[in-house]
C-alpha cells in the first residue's frame, strides 16, 4: 500500500469509524459468540501473497465486530470507563505517522517536550502542590505511563531504591540485599493509598496516612486511576486532600478525560529519586542534551509513544470548561441512576455514590443478587460487572460512554427493574 | 467534535499524514532546537475555553514538527528501525474506534482471540518449535508485551515464580523470601540471552547454552529484539537454532515487521508458568468463560489495547513473501554500505555484517572517530549514533526507514566519506 492508496483507504477508515461510533447503541453491547469462535473464521496461516484491502475491510464486520463488546455504547456500564474521543484519535492518528521512539531527549525533542509541559498543564487543573510540577526549574515533574500498574510499580520500585540508598549511607556495611530483605511495604486490601477503588470509589483518608507515612518516611504512593479525572471540577477537589503528603501520584486520563487508552499520568515530587532506580545509559542512547529529560529513566520499557499529543488536541478542542462539564454531566448521570434505585424499595445502594458509579443490589441474598446480574447480562440489552462488597454480591453502575445521556440511564433502569420484577416473581412466597 | 467534523478534519489528517511521509526526505532529519524549545511556544496552562480545530492543526508545523527527530526519514540511521506502515496505521485507527480494553476474554472476544491466533501466525513464520503455539490444545502460546523490556522482566518473574514452587515443593519450610535471597540470574552483559544486540547485532550461542539451562533447570529466555523479524526467511532461520531449548522468546515485531508501535510479541513453552507469577482475579474481573484466555495475566499492566489488528492487517497486506522481500532488501542496503566502508582504506568493519546493521570506524583513535560523528551528526544530513565495541567507540549504520533505496545509502557514504575527507585533512601529518 503506497501513501495513494492510504489517503483512499484512510478516508474510508475515517468514514467506517465515524459510522461505528454515530451508531453503536445499534449493535447488541455484549457479543454472542463462545470462546475460540475466531479461529475457525480465519486461515490457520498468515498468506503467502499480499491479499487485497477489500478482502481485509470486509472481514472487520464478519470476524471483529460479532466478537467485539461495545466500551464505548451508552449501554456499556461495566468496569470502568476508557476515554474515546475524535480529539484524541486525530492525534494518535499523527503520533502513528511521525512513529518518534521517544526515549531520550534526542530521540524526538517534541515528543519529550511536549509531555513534560502537558504533565505541567494536568497538574495545574488538578491544582497539585507545585513540588509535583517541572516547570523551568523544579525537582518535581510528570511522565505518561502505560496504565496504572505500571505507575504503582514503578513507585515501589523508586521507593525501594531510595530507601536502600537512605540506609546504606548511615550502614555502608549493609548489603543492598539484605536491606531489601527487611522491607515491607504498607497497604490496604486495595493495595497502595487509593483514592476512587474499583469495586465502590471508595477513599482512603490520606491527611491521616500521609502526616504518618511522613514522619516515619515512608514512601507515600497514591493511585486515584478513576476518580482523579473528577479532580479538576472545584467542587470535587477536596477528595485529592492530603496530596501534599505524597511522594508519588497517578490517574489515568485514560479512564475519565477523553483521552484515549494508554495514558496513565504519574508525577513525582523528587524526579531524582525515580530516575535514579532506572537510569541506565548505554553509548548509543548518550547525546549532548542528556540532562534534558530521558523519560525512558522513568518506567519500565525503552521506547515510548508520543502520547502526550492526545492530551494536548482534547484539552485545547474541550478546554477545561468542557472537560469540567463532562465529568459533571456522569456525575449527574450516576446520581440520577442513584435515584431510580432509591425510590424501588425492593434495592438499597451498596457504597456512597460520590462519583459516576452506582453500587446496588437487591435486598436479599448474595444468590438471588447473582441470578439477577446473570439475567441482566445474558439478556445483551446492557453490560455490568459486579463487585464483592464485605461479603456481600453487588451490582456496579458505571456511566462509561462518552454519549450516554439520560434516557439511556432512564431505559437501563427499566430493565433491570423489569428484570427484577420477573425474578422475583419467580420466587417461592 | 462530533462525527461529522472528525469526518472532515480526520480526513484532512489523512492527508497530512500521507503527505508528511512522501515528503518526508525533504524534511532535516534531525531537528535545530535546543532543550526546553518548547515550553515558550505554547501557554503555561490549558485554555479554558474551547480552541478551533484550525488553531490546534496550525501548530503541528509550528510546535512540533521543529522538534522532530524524523525516524522514517530515508536519511536516518540511528538506532534500530521502527516500524512504520500504512496498513498497520490504518489497524490503529480502527483500534482507537473500538476502544476496548482486552484484559480478560469477556471484556472483548475478538481482542483475546485474535491475538492469540496471530501470534500463532507469526510464531508459524518464525518456525517456533510446536511447543510455544497456542492452537486449540496447546499449552503455549504468545502475547503481545509493549516493549521487549517488558517482555524480559515477565520472564524474570514467571522464572522465579516457578522456581520458587519447585523448590517449596521439596522444602516445604523454607519461606518464599529466603529462596528468592538465594536466587541468581545468569546473563552476557547484554542481559540475558540476546541475538542481535542492540551495539553490534550479536548473537549468543543459544545451541551451547540451551542444554546448560535445560540440564540445571535454569529457565532460559532468548530476546531477539531486533534479529527476530529476520527469521521469517529461511536464510536467518539457522540463527534461531536453539529455540527448542527456552522457556520463553521475544522479538518486536515494531522494530522490523512493519507493524507500527508498541508491538513486542512474546512466546512461552508453559503458559500456566507466566499467569502463576501474575494471576489476581477480583470479582469485577470474573465472568463465564474464565479459561479462555485472560491476557492480563501475563503482562504487568491491566489493560490492554487491540493490537493485534495491526498484525493481521500487516500480515494479509504484505504476505509472508513481501515481508521477506523487505527483510532482505534492508539486508541488501547494509550489505551495499559495507561494500562501500570496505573499499575506502581509511576505514574499518568493527563487526560482522549479518542483517540490517554496519558498524564501522576510521582506523585511528577513540576521539578522531568521536570528532567524525559529532560532524556527522552536526551537519544535520542524516543521522547516526554510536556504540562501544572491546573499548573502541565504533559508529553505527542502521538501515532504518521503510523507503530507504540504493541511492540514499550512496549518498549518505559519499557525506560520511566526505566529512572524513576534512576531517583527516585538518590532521598534522
Amino acid at each position: 500500500m503506497d501513501a495513494a492508496e492510504f489517503r483512499r483507504r484512510g478516508k474510508e477508515m475515517v468514514d467506517y469509524v465515524a459510522d461505528y461510533l454515530e451508531n453503536i447503541e445499534k449493535r447488541q453491547v455484549y457479543p454472542d459468540v463462545e470462546p475460540g469462535y475466531l479461529r475457525s473464521l480465519i486461515p490457520e496461516e498468515a498468506p503467502e501473497e499480499a491479499e487485497s484491502y477489500e478482502d481485509v475491510f470486509k472481514d472487520i464486520e464478519r470476524v471483529i465486530m460479532p466478537g467485539v463488546t461495545h466500551w464505548h455504547s451508552p449501554y456499556f456500564y461495566a468496569y470502568f470507563p476508557t476515554a474515546n474521543s475524535f480529539p484524541a484519535m486525530l492525534a494518535d492518528m499523527l503520533c502513528g505517522a511521525i512513529g518518534c521512539i521517544g526515549f531520550s531527549w534526542a530521540a524526538s525533542p517534541a515528543c519529550t517536550e511536549l509531555e513534560t509541559v502537558m504533565l505541567d498543564w494536568l497538574g495545574k487543573m488538578l491544582k497539585l502542590p507545585e513540588d509535583f510540577l517541572a516547570g523551568t526549574e523544579g525537582r518535581g515533574g510528570g511522565v505518561i505511563q502505560g496504565t496504572a500498574s505500571e505507575a504503582t510499580l514503578i513507585a515501589l520500585l523508586a521507593a525501594r531504591s531510595k530507601i536502600v540508598k537512605l540506609i546504606q549511607a548511615d550502614h555502608p556495611d549493609r548489603s543492598e540485599t539484605h536491606i531489601i530483605s527487611k522491607l515491607v511495604a504498607y497497604s490496604s486490601d486495595q493495595f497502595c493509598a487509593t483514592l476512587g477503588t474499583t469495586p465502590s470509589c471508595a477513599f482512603d483518608c490520606v491527611t491521616e496516612l500521609g502526616p504518618i507515612c511522613n514522619a516515619e518516611k515512608i514512601w507515600m504512593h497514591i493511585d486515584a486511576a478513576y476518580a482523579g479525572s473528577a479532580f479538576i471540577c472545584p467542587e470535587f477537589r477536596p477528595l485529592l486532600n492530603g496530596i501534599e503528603f505524597a511522594d508519588s501520584f497517578n490517574f489515568n486520563p485514560h479512564k475519565w478525560l477523553l483521552v484515549n487508552f494508554d495514558c496513565s499520568a504519574m508525577w513525582v515530587k523528587n524526579r531524582s529519586d525515580i530516575i535514579g532506580a532506572f537510569k541506565m545509559e548505554p553509548l548509543y542512547l548518550k547525546h549532548d542534551h542528556q540532562e534534558s529529560g530521558n523519560h525512558s529513566h522513568w518506567q519500565i520499557p525503552l521506547g515510548r509513544r508520543f502520547r502526550s499529543l492526545k492530551i494536548w488536541f482534547v484539552f485545547r478542542m474541550y478546554g477545561l470548561k468542557g472537560l469540567q462539564a463532562y465529568i459533571r454531566k456522569h456525575v449527574g448521570l450516576a446520581k440520577e441512576f442513584e435515584s431510580l434505585v432509591r425510590a424501588d424499595q425492593r434495592f438499597e445502594i451498596s457504597a456512597d455514590v460520590v462519583l459516576g458509579l452506582v453500587c446496588f443490589r437487591l435486598k436479599g441474598s448474595n444468590e438471588l443478587n447473582e441470578t439477577l446480574l446473570k439475567r441482566i447480562n445474558n439478556a445483551r440489552k446492557i453490560h455490568l460487572v459486579p463487585c464483592q462488597l464485605a461479603g456481600k454480591f453487588v451490582l456496579r453502575f458505571a456511566v462509561c460512554a462518552r454519549t450516554t445521556e439520560s434516557r439511556h440511564v432512564q431505559e437501563a433502569w427499566c430493565h433491570i427493574s423489569h428484570l427484577a420484577s420477573e425474578l422475583l416473581q419467580e420466587l417461592p412466597h
